[in-house]
């Protein structure tokens, strides 16, 4: 089968591997019908060794059950299905608490023996935990935010739920990348009452408006910090979503919270340390990290499948797998907000 | 009157200084009954520059409403009254949220014109905001647990709640001071299952273990880590009390964080740059802060008078004034755990 291959930074090829299969009794095989390119994807492809093996790209996709295990109970050949971007158990303790992310028996695809989901076909471990069956079929109108919900809109909801966004409250999002437009539509849908969206590229900020942003500070730095506050009465934004990861944008996301308010981090971090002395002297508390996309997906299937959110939105451009290594180009020079491949 | 005053590090002298008085109408004056030295103010005792001006100290106390301002509208002469570590107007849109420690126009015992509380008597500046009238006489036998209340106990409190402690939880408070003993007396109070106390102290740890401490971890760093994941099953505790601010302090209350569980800041920090990505890459939130005393004087006021908690018993020395630079040393020494201040 054909799949995506990264061998150092910038250097993505699409080329023949060896055909995705099931390996324990718990797997699905799945044709992927739909498949995307991460923001997570653009860091080794900015900085990644070259390597003689390659590295198997993808993790966020849609498709259709081919095969199941022998102990496979609740899939069935023929049914599609999304995954998120980890896959996980389900019944381990931590699965049951919601933290599918920190499943005692998940891992990531494109990871020892697991494919990656830039490619034709993927092995899908631990399948009855992991996926989630589509009541629709594959070329339906919805299907680009479906495929959101495998990763960039349930992170988005995360950054949301870890800095507690409740109607009546002032939200900022730090970042106009798939992940902070996705955060915006989760604010939105969590009833806030005001969303600040800090971001400098017109059109994705544009796009965060009509998704539901009430305000855009497209300043950085100390200036960006002066006008969430002009905005928000002097005290700073109840709720913060961060989702850059940045050294820059999580100083940013600290210094606008409120007192008492909350930093919702999404945005994989650049630095292991952060200043927290900031958030300690006004009770501001930091929450987030890896989304437990797995424990949204139901949470957040009806309103996409009703049309009340429509995350797809932020797949700006769509092209077949062979298209793959343009759009690692085009996400990396900024000229691509999200892509999204169809098979 | 006489009061305490700090001319460096190692330097408390108890000495005559301007009679208190009022000077805003919204000012209280209090006959100190009872105070107490703190923890915290053990940081300038060990690194204090010296200063021919001195710094007046102490910020906890309870007392005998002697005058009041001519727009108090609920103290008059003659009442018992504790009043939290920081004093606050108790009616701007934070203190309204509960979060009295950052009151808008709230500030700090012992700097520009407000007395300390290691003295006869203070100026309380918000005084309707501020004090809490008790309903017992000076003397009575929960006296010291009443003094607990004006800082300690709500600190110790406020690391539970930020660490979202609740029934079936497994608790670790790291440190055994008062606010960590009085972590422990909060952890108990809010259902905790299994409470683990890291401390090295053989009395402190055995008073911890009288006020609801479960297990004890004696060792530091990572074999305290270790201790704590074979306590919890290999996961961690679902919340962490921090109670003491020092670096190993804060990177242990990271570490034995379980995925998903929260950590409680309440120890001033000694870094404002904290390793938060061990927390990230396990979804623990880091919360907490300058304790909002005043909000929880009156959520805990009926349980000390009631006996249920007894956060008094970290007074192990109780002094007169002229006593206090003893009592600073003695505490310093470690040969203290806290000091009660009798007038």
């Amino acid at each position: 089968m054909r799949a995506t291959v990264m061998y150092g930074a910038g250097d993505v090829r699409v080329e023949d591997v060896p055909d995705a299969r099931l390996i324990e009794p718990t797997d699905v095989l799945v044709r992927v019908t739909r498949a995307a390119i991460c923001g997570s994807d653009l860091w080794p492809y900015k900085a990644m060794e070259p390597t003689d093996s390659g590295r198997r790209m993808g993790h966020e996709l849609v498709g259709v059950v081919e095969d199941v295990g022998p102990d496979v109970r609740t899939l069935k050949p023929g049914s599609l299905v999304v995954s998120p971007f980890l896959w996980s158990d389900g019944t381990c303790v931590l699965c049951r608490e919601g933290l599918h992310s920190a499943c005692l028996h998940g891992g990531r695809y494109g990871f020892e023996d697991v494919d990656g989901g830039q490619g034709e076909a993927v092995r899908v471990p631990q399948a009855d935990g992991t996926l989630v069956t589509l009541p629709v079929s594959e070329d339906d109108a919805v299907m680009p935010s479906l495929l959101a919900l495998a990763d960039v809109m349930g992170t988005g909801h995360h950054a949301a739920v870890a800095a507690n966004v409740a109607p009546g409250k002032a939200v900022a999002v730090v970042g106009d990348g798939a992940v902070g437009l996705c955060g915006v539509i989760a604010a939105k849908r969590l009833g806030a009452d005001q969303i600040i969206l800090l971001g400098s590229n017109p059109e994705r900020v544009a796009l965060g408006r009509e998704l539901g942003a009430t305000d855009v500070v497209r300043e950085r730095g100390p200036e960006a910090v002066e006008r969430v506050h002009e905005l928000t009465n002097g005290l700073g934004a109840h709720s913060v979503l961060e989702c850059v990861g940045l050294e820059q944008a999580v100083d940013t996301a600290l210094e606008v919270a409120r007192p008492g308010g909350a930093v919702g981090r999404v945005g994989i971090p650049e630095h292991d340390t952060t200043p927290t002395g900031v958030a300690f002297w006004k009770n501001a508390s930091i929450g987030g990290g890896p989304a437990p996309v797995r424990a949204y997906i139901e949470e957040l299937l009806p309103d996409v499948l009703e049309g009340r959110i429509e995350p797809g939105r932020v797949f700006d451009r769509t092209g077949t797998l062979d298209e793959v290594p343009d759009g690692y180009r085009l996400m990396n020079e900024r000229e691509v907000l999200k892509f999204q491949i169809t098979f």
